[in-house]
């Protein structure tokens, strides 16, 4: 592995499209050996995201429903969203834990940051693990409730198997926690 | 879990904001509750992806290293692609191996299909399992050779810590390969 490759040089970056949510850059880049390409890539705010892996007990996880409308479907995952200007990364977890599943945690521990697609997006996600939890639900921006659903832990192959659970950071957070668990047995 | 529950109408969609790759889609939404929002989503073409996790011997995988403009920096990850049309999810992985890593396989096995993140996207990737490798260089469309890194299976937990391996799809593939692995030795 080379430590010291030299990233290709930004020749010109501009905005090509915009929208509330979305802004897309076009990079004209030139690598280190000459070649020249256009790439795009989607610029984001600054704002990180967490993802909480909720333990309602040694032996259950939580899961909660939502629509996505990427996919027009409703989809099982863990909670999680944006953190606010001002929170740090637990703060956030927490307060996403409260509004989108109706618990609190009294511990909640720093799994990975994963990112989305580095490619294309410079955003990243803190997955935490949430355990010793507390009934408190806040009013989140949601359009309506989500359901919440507990997860044997023993089910974990029946929930891989499901074609509504599929999202990457979701999986990625489900086999960190399963890993950290069985280190912690050692 | 509401196996019936109802998902929200599609009041209306309008392409707000398009590039070269991208396109914006803008959904209002009425929820089963009556609760109305709009929401934006990112319309792709409807080419799946793929990406393989390759075994270059029972205690080896072949890491890739390639720039990332999202980021702007070189990451860690395994050989991915888009399928191309009339290939399917095997064909296409082995010709992203060989561009890629300079491979062929002759086992290619699904591990799961996972989604980047449905509440904006519809896209979908097959992660595959690629071992029985044979050297095979064909030429991409890359701007520069990749480096391809082995990487020894008893290093996961060095992996895992690298701040330079951190996309989602790729750690879900990797642990995926542990699990699959694992599941093979019962």
């Amino acid at each position: 592995m080379d430590p010291n490759k030299r990233k290709p040089d930004i020749i010109k970056a501009e905005i090509v499209a915009e929208s509330r949510l979305f802004k897309v850059e076009s990079l004209h880049l030139k690598f280190s050996n000459g070649e020249e390409r256009v790439f795009e890539r989607m610029r984001g705010g600054n704002r990180g995201a967490v993802m909480v892996v909720p333990m309602l007990d040694a032996d259950t996880l939580l899961l909660i429903r939502e629509y996505a409308a990427g996919t027009h479907s409703y989809e099982l995952g863990f909670p999680k969203g944006l953190i606010d200007p001002g929170e740090d990364a637990l703060t956030a977890g927490n307060r996403e834990l409260m509004e989108e599943a109706g618990f609190g945690a009294n511990s909640l521990i720093p799994l990975k940051q994963v990112s989305l697609a580095p490619g294309y997006f410079a955003s990243k996600m803190d997955i935490l693990l949430a355990r010793d939890l507390f009934p408190e639900q806040r009013v989140g921006d949601e359009p309506e409730p989500l359901e919440v659903i507990p997860w044997p832990l023993n089910r974990i192959d029946a929930l891989l198997e499901r074609e509504d659970f599929t999202e990457s950071r979701s999986i990625s957070a489900l086999l960190l926690t399963i890993k950290w668990l069985a280190e912690q047995e050692k």
